[in-house]
């Protein structure tokens, strides 16, 4: 009832209030004191690529999660606040984590801020949106918040430390370090946040509007993936020009895939949910061999592959994690960013193997390809292990919700007031 | 009913299948032997050109067909479908139909892939998707795939063969090669499907709700429509400077036209279809011209005009296709890309004559005219019949539909359940 | 009634056709004898900010005004409509108000036209409308075109011969001349509209469909923001990149501190107002000193003042404004572009003395901050003092309209039919 949720509400401000403020008080100090201008020189492309990454979170992201029929402001609204503070606060846990890995090169301090900081910023909070994509509708904000707070530093260690540090792997888009550690952390915490409720499954429910304000999400990430995975090649003309190509036949074959097998298993009917996912399961892929000399044809196949596997997760994979394993998943991030990453990740050896001469690889072939394999390994378990521990952390802020799914626990709205009285009668 | 809307899908997904298998395979086959990467220098421009195209195909052309209050999955969902659907053909057919007409420089095999030939992709999805408006809401899924294979090469013939090859005419933005045969190809598709049910009429009208989405695709068409019409001069910066300043001078004008129009003839009330889709006519028509020295104020002068010539044609060329001709255009694309397109075309040769001495026309003055003329009238004719032949080979596919302009045909939904319960209360 | 409704639309469309009539044809002259092409080289940089400024426009804008349940045609279609006249008529007239002021080398007739002209012209629509969101949904569309007129030429006399001409004061991004001179042009024409009629109150509020859809245009504005202030410094590399790292900065500073002052003051409940807006205030408010060396620390200070004064501001200043003055504020741009903006210019004279070495400012270090004082006086006195003059003016226009924020007084629709119908029940 409306005064349980404000009860609620009120109960978790206090919390909310302190986390805030400290984030606020410690960036603001680190930016004062901590960050410079840098002499380097600045190409607008690096503006350019921020932005279209911004379109991708802010509203790719933003809008894929309004498919929620009663939870289109969280979506959105919560996604601001999300990818703000992650980005916010990858600057410092970044250069703290070169720090600790003692690469000479990027750790002066006070850091010389550059667009491309912010770029690795967007690279945090996409990786904590996927995360968000799992838990949505049932984490209070309070808890997000919690859990943006402690991702970012499991994060940035994974990527940092592990993945293309210490392994030297080849990751140029981030199949392993965002897509995958956004999965498995995200589905981790959804393990440790337990069940939903049985009486809000009604609100879990999408609505033919909010289906298609979902697709203004999913269009826009097919539309500016390209940029995602190019993001660090800016200005590389050559590796940007390869990433681009793989990228489009990737999402071309994934979104091919995705409507031949949707309509397939739905007897001559598409699924709304295949369609505003798995058509994307070939950018997830693609990431970790984007700027290898994977082929056109290549790079096709493997956005396919990735289709099929994303649909697939969609009608198997989702039932058996709830059922077996009291995994709920409310976006099905497992199926659109987990199995294809995997896919993308292990098939990344093969496309290693075949281009092992690439100068920008850390290693000679062999060392390489096993660098592939301990990268997907490694990502999965860090991911799953502080995702859960995450989670369990998220779990001693806040009592249990009143309801889930459902604006009107955490937004103000007259409508909401209007919708209850309609829903007595 | 219920059933009977399973029964007419299942007996379509075995085509179905076969069509959309078939393609995979025909064009995996293509790009993993068919396909190489480009040894030419790269700029971040094109890709830039490719993903604001992207934007105009996805959301501008999809949400602007989703002011069918019922049908909005289809119109961005299949919208999704058959982009990728003719990007995939075009490339191969394109590369044929250059063989066929001889052009050394471009028919090289394995075809060396870069953006710019994605580019040329997205300009068959941009005519494909203007024949989509012609038919969207009656037009199953399966027909939509057989139009656009059969599309795919009509387009390019009539593009590559026909009209820059063997006419030399001049058409930089598209006006003749993708609006009109575009428009006039779905027309004659329309024709050939034959009119509408009666007891559909009641799905194909808009609420409130959809026309506020169908405006996200004129914005977004306004915004992107310099970059669609400059797309082959990227690089050249001349004529991409030119061809922004007019397309910007020529949507200008078709919009405060048709704002004025439109008020005007609704006695001081603006019609939303207007306004959705007859504020873009400028853009269709300057597409001729738009590299031609037709000076700002003529292109904004010529924007006026297909302002005015579109929001006529929906108060008066509709009806009168619908009621003599028995022609149904679901989007009113003979208003918004067909007279629009016939005006910029014919018109080009005024401006062709005007600057007879551009560097990159094929012809001397007199010679050009008439290329510009004939350009009109084989587009013109060759869209209109290959489009009433491949509507009469989409009508073999699948039965007739039980119903029209209802998402609940073609995808899967509790909502629509629910919505049918409703409406038998 | 429908009938009241009817006979007002009537009687406004002789007015209406006049006005859009001869703004047609003065700008067609002007476009035909006063303008040519720039001899000047041309870069893609150019045409890309005027694109992104243009998603700012019609869908930044437009969407963010959507949030009002029934006035969605009026606020997305009537931005078209503002948009273009304003970018239209102030070609024009800020070449005459560079006459005016004698500035040689901007003065050339005909005017050589390049893309940072219609970059201009959009700065002008920017200000018309946010000063259109104040009284959006109230002011009939024949009072909007008045509006657009009238202010097109005070806003380029407060520009060009005030503020940067006379006082040579600092403001890159426009927080003084489009933000400051938007929103209290804006307040001073409602306060002449009077009060909103109490039977349409209803009418004012959002459902949560159209607050997601609002937030297209907040995240929409958030992303495309940095094009925005940086847009004169396009090509000038070192600008642009502090332009760029300022206006992110600020951005997340005044989203981060909204969420946390919202919660606070909502008890644990977001309001949907304070999120779709004072978001964005960060960007308001760095517009004066975006490309002095504010820091990014200082930019992000200032935004999450910005942030903070936005939220208070529709907390405490829209009911005081309207009690206590009469002044109505559809969409508080007050408290989202008045007040940031404010606190922006006088922060600007900080910013000012602790950079007053650079290059591109016009005075020496006191002179300097003084210049940036009047500018915020008088651009304050200015657009209040026009704003009232032009809203007496547009009230002499049209009679009382019989309803307000309602879409059916201007468009057409079945649906609104329907509506009326329902209603009745």
């Amino acid at each position: 009832s409306t005064e349980e949720v404000l009860d609620f509400a009120k109960a978790s401000t206090k919390t909310l209030t302190l986390l805030l403020g400290s984030i606020q008080v410690f960036v603001l100090v680190f930016f004062l004191f901590g960050t410079t201008y840098s002499p380097e020189d600045y190409s607008p492309s690096e503006y350019q690529v921020f932005r279209d990454i911004m379109v991708m979170l802010l509203l790719g992201f933003g809008y894929l999660m309004t498919f929620l029929k009663k939870y289109g402001l969280g979506a959105v609204g919560l996604t601001m606040m999300l990818t703000v503070i992650a980005i916010l606060l990858n600057v410092p846990v970044e250069l703290f984590c070169r720090f600790l890995f003692g690469e000479k090169e990027d750790t002066s301090f006070p850091l010389p801020l550059k667009v491309p900081t912010f770029v690795d910023g967007e690279f945090s909070a996409a990786t904590l949106l996927i995360s968000y994509g799992a838990v949505i509708g049932r984490a209070s904000p309070v808890q997000l918040v919690v859990m943006a707070i402690c991702q970012s530093f499991f994060y940035a260690f994974n990527k940092v430390v592990i993945v293309l540090g210490f392994l030297g792997a080849e990751d140029v888009g981030g199949s392993m370090t965002i897509h995958m550690f956004g999965a498995y952390f995200g589905l981790a915490v959804s393990k440790a946040l337990g069940p939903p409720k049985v009486s809000s499954s009604s609100n879990a429910e999408p609505s033919q509007v909010s289906d298609v304000f979902a697709l203004i999400g999913t269009t826009l990430l097919w539309v500016y993936w390209p940029s995602f995975v190019g993001a660090t090649e800016t200005g590389v003309s050559l590796n940007e020009n390869v990433c681009v190509i793989h990228t489009v036949m990737a999402l071309l074959g994934s979104t091919i895939a995705s409507f031949y097998l949707s309509q397939k298993l739905g007897h001559g009917k598409l699924d709304p949910v295949h369609i505003a996912n798995s058509t994307l399961a070939g950018g997830v892929a693609v990431g970790s061999s984007a700027r290898l000399a994977m082929t056109p044809g290549g790079a096709f196949l493997l956005g396919m592959a990735a289709g099929v596997v994303s649909v697939y997760g969609y009608k198997y994979s989702t039932p058996k994690l709830e059922e077996k394993f009291g995994i709920y998943d409310t976006c099905g991030v497992g199926n659109l960013h987990g199995w294809p990453s995997v896919l993308g990740g292990l098939l990344s050896i093969v496309f290693v193997a075949m281009n092992s001469d690439a100068e920008f690889l850390n290693h000679e072939a062999l060392t390489q390809c096993v660098a592939q394999f301990l990268a997907v390994l490694s990502t999965v378990a860090i991911a799953a292990s502080t995702g859960y521990v995450t989670g369990k952390v998220m779990m001693k802020t806040v009592g249990e919700a009143p309801d889930e799914y459902d604006d009107s626990l955490w937004w103000e709205g007259e409508y909401f007031e209007a919708e209850e009285k309609k829903e007595k009668v």
